[in-house]
């Protein structure tokens, strides 16, 4: 008998079936605290705050009985073992960049956006509506784990350079800051990958230890002061041109929730999503100002860099669909839907967002 | 006494603190029914069904303490008048375009979106992060409504034609069925702006009893079957570079909710702002491709009839906001987002998605 049907049925005064109803009510609205360990340092205030945007959605639509405490990169686990934290129950869940995991799995990757991927409002679509998410949850039950979207970066910058990026040629030798997909794909041209913790980034441009950097985009990049030892930034970062960062719950943790709360933490994780793609749009434009006034000198990839690299990365691409079967289901489910969505980004969306820049760029 | 005052008290067994305890749980978990007056027939799975989809994730998140039960239009008021309704009461809230209620103040066309305004992606930073909700709830808060983006519908197509758009002449007396604003602006350049209920729309089309119709995009376009009575579909719509639908509530009723469920609410409208704008743009592909299957015949307006409508649209933004200081205010936000949005756009998503769309056209 449930509380509902007890209540309906006893009315007011039934001591004895008072102490069945009880327990159902406990179930429903438990008190639970969980612990997120975010991959991201409390000085970024777009990833690491929208943990915090998130978990206040969470305790505030549960009157507080469901609290979720933040914990920023290193306070519980250093950030790119989060995975592991939330695979493991050392944490519930986390929020962190699935790509950081490729070294177990280069299907990770495809979760947070491929090279040459989809661009951010088409991740979303993927995600949400096209099977990404259920393609994702099939891969990530492996590690113990649920995953929900939880906010992009959008596209991102290419990164700083001491030297400019002239043509392909330029790439030979070049010590570069990059993460792993992309480091794969780029030391086919001839780039040396170079793995930097986040703290050294700034001593090593600054000593040319490495020849560039690449990070986020001009808002978080801003706050590492790159344009004081790089005087070259590059765009776009065809590794990234959304990034998708995901909340990643342990799955015991979740299959003990109630319905209620699973509800609330989907909820929120969409909110998430919506908050941090359009918190860096509303920063990123004051960023570039500033930089571009301190000095910076804004460059695109040459074309020839942008079509060496698209050709790198399908040979890479053709390397691990044929040794990965997970890899390949994701990859052509992503490469499916970047074919319709391009077709029809390039109609409605390109030619307004055309017509506008080229106004603007003549005064209008 | 209520139900949960009940089972509380009875839980404890302590009749005397049960009186005290009760009051506090009765406030801050009630029952709560409402009416949702939707603008949108139940035939459009796009917007009608986001309706549904954040009325379900409410009762979801509250174990259906909180229920909201959608209505389409006509079945309790007409779309058009979803607002007046909320704002007498009727329904404690509706999903609806703010710009339907131009005729009462033109600023309301600026909530939904503004001819050569902000694209999707923008909207949603200005609304979340750089003022508009307050902005937009200033000026609601004179019609006892609240509002929160409930979803884009992305950039629109501009709309089906028998004739063939060349050149600003052929606007001349075109009979064209569109909304509004951009009628005001299109009447400049010698349009006659027809109002056209949704269910005529197909027959005067047929017998030409108008030559030209807006709609919204592919998907819901392909609905109204137009496709079969003009031949040409042209892009963009410049009037909607984004449409924000809002879900709307009257002041009365918010105010009487608790804290948990206003969170409820405005959590609920982010995740169904995500899901209706990436809901479109998983479907139109798939539309875009059945249309030019059966025929019809895809073409970008003029570079000059954007540029005559651009100019017509500065004109009518000129004399209103001399006369609306409401209109201004909002107006003046707008556009400066607008200016700094595009410098930022143009740089690395604009870049990365001119590179794949070359790509694709070039069969990579």
């Amino acid at each position: 008998m449930d509380r509902r049907q007890f209540v309906k049925s006893a009315g007011i005064g039934a001591a004895a079936s008072a102490s069945l109803a009880a327990p159902a009510i406990a179930q429903s609205a438990p008190e639970v605290k969980w612990r997120l360990a975010s991959s991201f340092p409390k000085s970024l205030d777009t990833l690491f705050a929208s943990s915090e945007v998130f978990a206040k959605a969470v305790a505030e639509m549960t009157d507080n009985k469901f609290q979720i405490q933040v914990f920023a990169s290193g306070e519980i686990v250093p950030g790119l073992q989060a995975l592991d934290a939330t695979t493991n129950g050392t944490v519930e869940m986390c929020h962190t960049a699935c790509y950081y995991y490729l070294g177990k799995d280069p299907t990770f990757a495809l979760l947070t956006g491929m090279p040459f991927g989809l661009n951010a409002r088409m991740a979303d679509a993927w995600f949400t509506h096209l099977g990404g998410n259920e393609l994702a949850n099939d891969f990530l039950k492996k590690y113990n784990v649920i995953g929900f979207p939880g906010g992009s970066t959008n596209a991102q910058m290419g990164g700083w350079y001491r030297k400019e990026i002239r043509d392909v040629a330029d790439l030979q030798g070049l010590k570069f800051r990059v993460g792993g997909f992309a480091g794969r794909i780029l030391s086919k041209l001839g780039v040396v990958p170079q793995q930097t913790a986040a703290s050294d980034i700034y001593p090593s441009l600054e000593k040319g230890t490495i020849d560039a950097v690449e990070w986020v985009g001009p808002y978080d990049d801003e706050k590492l002061g790159l344009y004081k030892v790089a005087k070259y930034y590059y765009y776009p970062a065809w590794w990234e041109g959304a990034s998708m960062i995901h909340n990643l719950i342990n799955l015991e943790k979740w299959n003990e929730l109630p319905k209620s709360y699973q509800a609330v933490v989907r909820t929120a994780s969409a909110m998430q999503n919506d908050w941090l793609g359009s918190r860096y749009d509303s920063l990123n434009p004051g960023a570039l100002k500033r930089l571009v006034a301190a000095g910076t000198q804004l460059r695109p990839f040459p074309q020839p860099v942008m079509e060496a690299a698209y050709k790198a990365a399908n040979e890479v691409y053709a390397e691990v669909t044929a040794a990965n079967p997970d890899f390949k289901k994701i990859y052509d489910s992503v490469v499916a839907t970047r074919a319709d969505q391009y077709l029809w980004w390039q109609v409605a969306e390109y030619t307004y967002d055309t017509f506008m820049i080229r106004t603007r760029a003549r005064g209008g």
